[in-house]
């Protein structure tokens, strides 16, 4: 049985009990994070803490042990066996254990923090070949800057892309693409990559910010600017990114192919930059070679 | 200790351990319901389990035991010795346990049920003297309709009121109130009472369905009709509806007086009648005499 770690103790994971008091049961009151370990090396494990420090502030969550979270999470990859896999962690911190009205608990109330080890298989298939996804309108709340909990409008997109065979849902408000259920959505249009930028409709993505840096190194010409809904049918390429989906070709939209219906040449290229720094710099595999011929 | 009920086990509130991965914790992805009970009798249980099937329904919930949720109720609220009190009952049903992937789990998966009941004071003196409320933009999801526990935004709403010694945050989507972040929001304009119609913007509030039915019956002019931010300065009363809320005066908005900052006339007549309905025929109390000098 795998170990966890629950407010201060690490345990197994058939021990780990939450009140139903909790916050986040009653409230979704709380944020998390998912970071991928890259055969026992974390991919920007700096970008993830910051964010959830200030997503912890959006919130007015008062947590002050961030510093320990990395040790916790390295202690549970190491102690669950993981450090020649990859593997991910997730970690979920609420407002923690009160009676259930809608107003704060006094700020002696201590946060809840979970946290726990789980294998992250590489979607090799599915990174050479690409994704089918749908379109939706985004129906989420106007803080999705903030990683919290309160993702039912997420799972229930999610599972319409599911009930259609297809591999993400991609959110459109208002004519633009914000982006999609669980990662954010890139576009190449005329040779420049777009994405939508930071601000209240979308979650800062750790591995969009890792491929706008790419882009800014390769020399690839990128911006950050809303992509219509109405320009899909201009689009010669198309990708999603996040830490579980890294950067994964989009080859249909609601079933119309995206350009000739196969990976671009730019999402090829992006893969191969980020599959140096993680798969070969971090873990020491040459995974990017399965694109060599692409 | 008080009883509570989960998953087919009547246990010490104490003993009730919700699993990590419960759905309901790691997504919000669940449902729920307060009932209020007027020493021992509920109000509007029917209006209340339909709502339930309803929400369950639009996120896809599998539940086929909704028959056996009014006895539950019923048990807590006797075993708890609650039947000459102004009590509540708490229940939320949640997708059930499966590991964290956003696509929704095996349907084999049975859903959680957890029910609790507590001791509902009456707000005497908000319910004579009313509340001051402040108002926000509704920055919520754009399917208010289902009671679902993705409930941040309005406890993160809620508590801006708090710390500005309101009662209740009053929330505006282009330009005009949806409702509250726990209650529905009616005003007066020329003897005419106005709430926000039943959409996917509101909660369909049971209070408010009730105060409909009483404003009928009395022969107040009523219409569902959005009101727009920019009336308020014309409103004759305000007053917000809600299982807990009851019929509660609003006396100010953003600290400016709604009329003349008193409770007004229309406001006693529907708490009067809504009242009589349930603390004198429900529970043989004459609460609403207390208005009888208004």
């Amino acid at each position: 049985m795998s170990l966890v770690y629950l407010n201060g103790q690490f345990l197994s994971a058939d021990k780990a009990c939450i009140s139903p008091d909790d916050r986040g049961y009653y409230f979704a009151d709380g944020v998390y994070e998912v970071i991928k370990y890259y055969k026992g090396h974390p991919f920007c494990m700096d970008d993830h803490l910051a964010r959830l420090q200030n997503s912890l502030a959006s919130v007015r969550i008062n947590f002050n042990s961030l510093a320990e979270i990395e040790v916790i999470c390295n202690r549970l990859i190491v102690n669950n066996g993981l450090q020649s896999e990859y593997a991910g962690i997730y970690l979920q911190i609420t407002r923690g254990v009160a009676p259930r009205i809608h107003r704060f608990p006094p700020k002696s109330i201590t946060p809840s923090v979970y946290i726990r080890s789980f294998v992250m298989p590489v979607s090799l298939n599915e990174l050479v070949n690409g994704i089918r996804v749908i379109t939706r309108e985004d129906i989420r709340w106007l803080r999705c800057n903030i990683k919290s909990i309160s993702l039912l409008p997420n799972t229930l997109l999610f599972q319409e892309a599911v009930d259609e065979d297809a591999g993400e849902c991609f959110l459109i408000r208002d004519g633009m693409y914000t982006e999609a259920s669980h990662s954010n959505i890139m576009a190449v249009m005329n040779g420049m990559v777009y994405t939508h930028p930071d601000s209240n409709l979308i979650l800062s993505g750790i591995t969009k910010k890792a491929v706008i840096r790419i882009c800014r190194v390769a020399g690839i010409n990128m911006v950050e600017k809303p992509i219509k809904a109405s320009e899909t049918g201009n689009f010669e390429e198309c990708f999603i990114t996040g830490t579980g989906s890294e950067i994964m070709p989009v080859v249909s939209i609601d079933n119309k192919p995206v350009g000739n219906g196969l990976p671009g040449r730019v999402t090829r290229q992006l893969q191969k930059e980020l599959f140096r720094i993680t798969y070969q710099e971090l873990a020491g595999e040459e995974i990017y070679s399965i694109f060599a011929d692409s």
